[in-house]
């Protein structure tokens, strides 16, 4: 039995093996019913839902939820989209699979670009900043949360829903905001902080484990807009002198990045930084979703499927 | 000359003289090029627009706005709005015109019913909260910010917009909210707290000074949703042991308390009590509006004119 | 083989026999080709779907939507929800299985709090009050259509769905508008004929027989809100010297209660009575759909799942 | 001194005197202390707003709004638009003005199409109406309130709001409806029914009295499509063995008239005949907006200024 | 075994052979990891889902989507739908099948009346435009795409999706908006040219094959409201002496014929001819919509299932 | 008397002379039936509201609308605006006016950067394309219509409303969005194209004379957009083997530039270049009028007065 090529490469036809992260695994009873298993599994290039409809109970007691593990079984399509069909599973033992190859980075979906490749380049942006308090400011809450910011998705599903998603997001975000806040005369240490820390609040709204992000209880109450905004204001209130005007200005890039109340925003972008922030976040955001889409859709005609979220189909040719 | 009556009562013929507070000055020349001012004046009971167009340079420099004057002219219609020519104007002279009957509280539009009594209502209903901690947090809030509080309006122009206004409204959906919660059986303390507090960052969000308000930095930059926030989780941070969970439920409340994402909250009710709080908060501002427009409506006709915020006319019978 | 739970207390793994009442009943034909039967069963406490695999030509024939039924089976959850896999079923024998425990009101979803006393209490209110007209005019709607409001849902589906929902809506607004009316100094016997009144139109627009409700012809052309005014219109002519104002008054209420053009009131609410009655109405129907979220939601999580019609997740933590 | 043209054909130069109805008169206090009189006047053509400066008090007393005036003046443009700056008015005395050439008829705004023949055109179709019951009822309509239908205008102020202009509206929806019926096989009776009927509420909705229409409090409170609604129940209720479900089509007519929710319907067409109306009513009152907006464009450009309510300029180039 | 009816006939117990048109196949794989077939086949009267469970590899390479085919099967109900249960398929062989009733015409969902009556009746009419360039303009479009024209459907799927439905459209429009424009003075052979071409872009929009029409890239792009006007431009450039004037208005129709931006028109109608127009065009897709709805539901009731796209229920007493 | 400053630099109290260009020029009918004159007047760094009260006839006759006109006056503040009262006016008589130092180009408001070096920066941009058919293409259009892009504004009012604001706001499109199609590996030619194309369509779509724009009939009834296309269509045809496919990505960059079918495209963005160019050119426009709105701003507050287009305030410190 071969190995199964990665996720991203997977064909209609493929059958084989290969080590996986499961970040969901739920029971059915089917029509007959007899139960089934619904899974999704996930390995550094895509995710994909798989089904075991044999032996499930022996296989059910075989791993949980969050576990790595190593799978046999083939592809299949499903309503339009691959499926994998499973027909053995059991949890991956790390000593033993990493002779056949496991490794844990293979196993979770994550950002095409290197993580320390990135953060290399979000700090060398950060250190060049000329704003001394802001400069402080942000080393630091990069410092707190060097961990986190490595490795968290940038959302739950909508835009960089992967491992180093959230890094990758701002570090593109750094990269066009650079070029546009020179353009412009913009501010642009204000609107490097802006971009660092305008999700900031995401690390209390989320909880990230095992490949899978989920609200947290602070996340739907109040919101990660305005948990940033409280860790914006810790920070600065932590960094002696720091001028009030600038951590008002600042904390309004957190609050009016999503650039209007419809989206969420309590208050609307009134400086040209809040509005290069807003504008910058909003196509990030929708370049990487325009890009999943266009990846991720496997029919072979010019134009993706229609598109739910952005209420379109996209053109493939080129992207 | 008769003294004028209070302005709730002038009537377009009024003539006579009498103390105001002027809330606005400015400076406007005409078509022919001679300069006029125009004023606004307010007493306890309500508030004009006034103009001076003789002798302005003179008059112009008896007074600034922000101060206490006295007026002498004549009530007038202009387009279907009662307005005062004045004739003489000077500011007051204390001592001098205190025997005449000047008295400040006279002189700033003011919430209909005494302030000391709303307060002691606020205060014995705070008072009685069952939960602790919400008790301290919000008696430590009552007592840091009496002064305010007790002088505020509720908002710069749309409701509540006079002194004692923010008192008289958070007194109010005191005691509508206190039936509801009871009807529903959600947790009152909690209820109460959120009515106190849901407002409490218009403390930074406007400056109030002379009669009128204006919006400052952090208002416009940061708006009173999230700057209530800061301040419930700072006074939070000061009473030890403060249940996590409940702080989260009295953020979720100051935040969701408009309603909707298009009103201006970052979140949105998700419990029962703020479904109770944003729905006590809309109904007492709405019936504040109606009130004043059915009140400040001089015509003879049954319903008001046209109310542009609610977008429709009002019917006068009975209210 | 035990009886069953209640369907509000039924687990996952419960298996057994119970008596429900069958509101929906349809055939479907399998992928396989071979036929199985979908129903809605309802008791008491709940209702739930139920599928029949085995046998269908034989059960189909026992038994018909609409009628009650003595079912085996067993629980079993399917996308997340519980249904029943019935083994056996047939329609109730009312004198045998009355010895086994059989009662119709068991059968039939219905409001928490005993109709008897909902029904006393909103008599009690409707008999204390002041105005001679209203008093007489919804008197005689209550005792015309006593039978209906009894036994009627408040809606075909969206809140107060069940046996007794029509009467606990209109009961808990009075309840609530007594405290808003009070507080406003508003019309409180308006506002209380309007609560009893603002859905009489349903009694026309839906049909109700055997646990479940489906529109009627003029429900779909007319619709409740102007068979209410009509209702109304020929209730007033039938007492003698009913002032014309006041139906004027009380028919804006009707036709405002939904508060917007939008949500179907070709009137907005142009009396503080019709701003009460709009909001109440609305903040008893969220409730009692939260309510209804918090209950239904079987997970083990803080929150709900997404709340479709509401666009959001509740909080479950002391709902 | 000459005779002024119609208004209509007035200039910006024309100067002389006339014969008016005056519709509305205001006094306003100018800026220098000095009062004037604005009015609006009208003759059979145009509607105009005039303004008188001089001996104010003499002049105010010779005459009401709602009367008959004899006017001198001259036209003038104030920002953009023409008014009449009047030297002297009076009120017509008729048996004297007569000889002058006064006719009441040509001092009230009216539709171009002379009544009798509109009011014969539509009885005509009403006459050649198949269903029995539709035709008596319509009739019976008709010849109840034959008067106002031949006098009133459409509207308060958006379309047709002139002398004849509701009769003209449903003449000309007679006329389009007819062919737009024949051609999709629908009901043209029911249409035609509706037709007549959809408005047939303003009646009451409005007070239509010296040129001018007003909202009635149950124009207010209830609105014409409520009031439509329980004119055309009473008037089926007359009429022995109407068919209850004709009638339910029938007030479905005249409740979906608007299109929407949004638009004040409370419910939302449902019939092949609904579809048609509310298109019919609307293509009718919009083309009647372009023509007037079109008509009233003095500019010299192939474009009129910006119409505020269909939110565009509109093409004069062959309308 | 009997031959089946047409498709609108077809009943839930129908079972027998026909002919039609497969228009999509698509193989799926069960949950049981068996693979079944996923058809939509037509005939002229209507389309329907069939599905394949048996010999699955055998049949599905006996013919291919857009071929017609040769079936036996039985009728189906599944969720409410009426499907097809295929149990032998083969594609047709002309020559052998035309003796057992083959005809192609038969096999295609075509609209009701006969496409030669319906081009007649456009020609008559377009040969009856009293203005020369519009006729030439007009005639010589049809002449160049008269193939088109006669067989394509008139959208992809909202309405008239079926053979001959295009022209059914823009003849019915025809009918409609002649007498309109009679009614209201309006430029007849515009609107009759603003009929005929106001889809025109359409037939580059998309590509239709084999019964099924699919959005070609210029279609998605650049869509068929800029596509047409192109269409139009160039085709004017053709015609000596083609007043300008005519051209814009002309183009303006074809360009605001979905009336208003939201709906896809980058212009909104600015004169009588394209308010006409696209109220005309509207109304004729709706009513496809209605009667569609009406004839495809096969519920017992008096009103059809929730109508998703138009929001609603519709009525099917008298449609 | 001394010459005034640039109107930027106008102060309230400014007296003096100077040298304009007139834009507009009304005669108005005053209150007490006298004439006066209000103008628009511009030189290269602003422009601002005249009146003329006295001697109007003389002066009236002394310029028209469009000419440069010589002007004595003093600066006075109406509602808030700076307007200049006119005490002298005359049409500029250049030979003579020279020598007192009067050059056309003060005289017309401007870009603040100079044109031939946006244009050396633009050119050289284009001449930089790697591919070969846009490079012609676009240098094609750019030579045709030199004279028009080097002069016109970008709007007739909104955004860069003064003469080289339509250079200005491409070359700073071209200058943001090359940084961004490079961090997105756009392709950098095609988004250059689409960013010198997408507004072309305002060449026909206005008319720019004598320093004001005005809508033309084509601007009217067609639009920018749809004549945009037009003319890139045309353009390409007149490239021999122009490839097909990317003439329509280029004609989607023009048609879907303003985002959304709701701001006039009546195709949406569906590739990384189109989301580009929308986003760049929404970003730019917002900016200028954020600075506008801040320059404009003339009173001594952190924030500007009320920004209807933007529907919010704006933030003056550091912009």
């Amino acid at each position: 039995m071969p190995r199964l090529p990665r996720l991203a490469a997977l064909a209609p036809d493929s059958a084989g093996w290969g080590f996986f992260l499961c970040t969901s695994k739920e029971v059915r009873t089917g029509r007959s019913g007899s139960d089934f298993l619904i899974l999704t599994l996930q390995d550094v290039s895509a995710q994909i839902t798989a089904k075991i409809f044999d032996d499930v109970p022996r296989f059910g007691a075989e791993f949980d939820a969050g576990e790595f593990v190593r799978v046999e079984g083939k592809a299949s399509v499903f309503n339009g989209q691959l499926q994998l069909i499973v027909s053995s599973i059991r949890r991956v033992h790390v000593e033993q699979d990493r002779r056949e190859g496991f490794r844990e980075d293979e196993c979770v979906l994550s950002a095409p670009r290197p993580i320390d490749e990135m953060w290399a380049e979000l700090t060398a942006r950060v250190g060049a900043m000329q704003e001394g308090h802001l400069r402080v400011l942000v080393r630091r809450i990069l410092a707190d949360h060097e961990a986190e910011l490595r490795e968290w998705p940038a959302a739950q599903a909508i835009h960089h829903a992967y491992r180093g998603g959230f890094l990758e997001h701002i570090v593109k975000m750094a990269e066009v905001s650079e070029g546009v806040s020179r353009a412009y005369g913009a501010d642009a240490d204000l609107v490097l902080a802006g971009v660092v820390l305008h999700d900031i609040g995401k690390l209390q709204e989320l909880a990230y484990e095992a490949g899978s992000a989920s609200y947290t209880r602070d996340g739907n109450l109040i919101g990660h807009i305005a948990l940033g905004l409280i860790l914006v204001r810790e920070a600065a209130a932590g960094i002696s002198g720091f001028p009030i005007e600038l951590r008002s200005k600042l904390e309004h890039l957190v609050l009016s990045h999503h650039g209007s109340r419809e989206h969420g925003s309590p208050v609307e972008p009134k400086t040209i930084e809040a509005f290069i922030l807003a504008t910058v976040d909003e196509l990030d955001a929708k370049i990487n979703q325009v890009r999943r889409a266009v990846r991720e859709d496997v029919g072979e005609r010019e134009f993706t499927g229609w598109h739910k979220r952005l209420g379109r189909v996209l053109y493939k040719g080129g992207i």
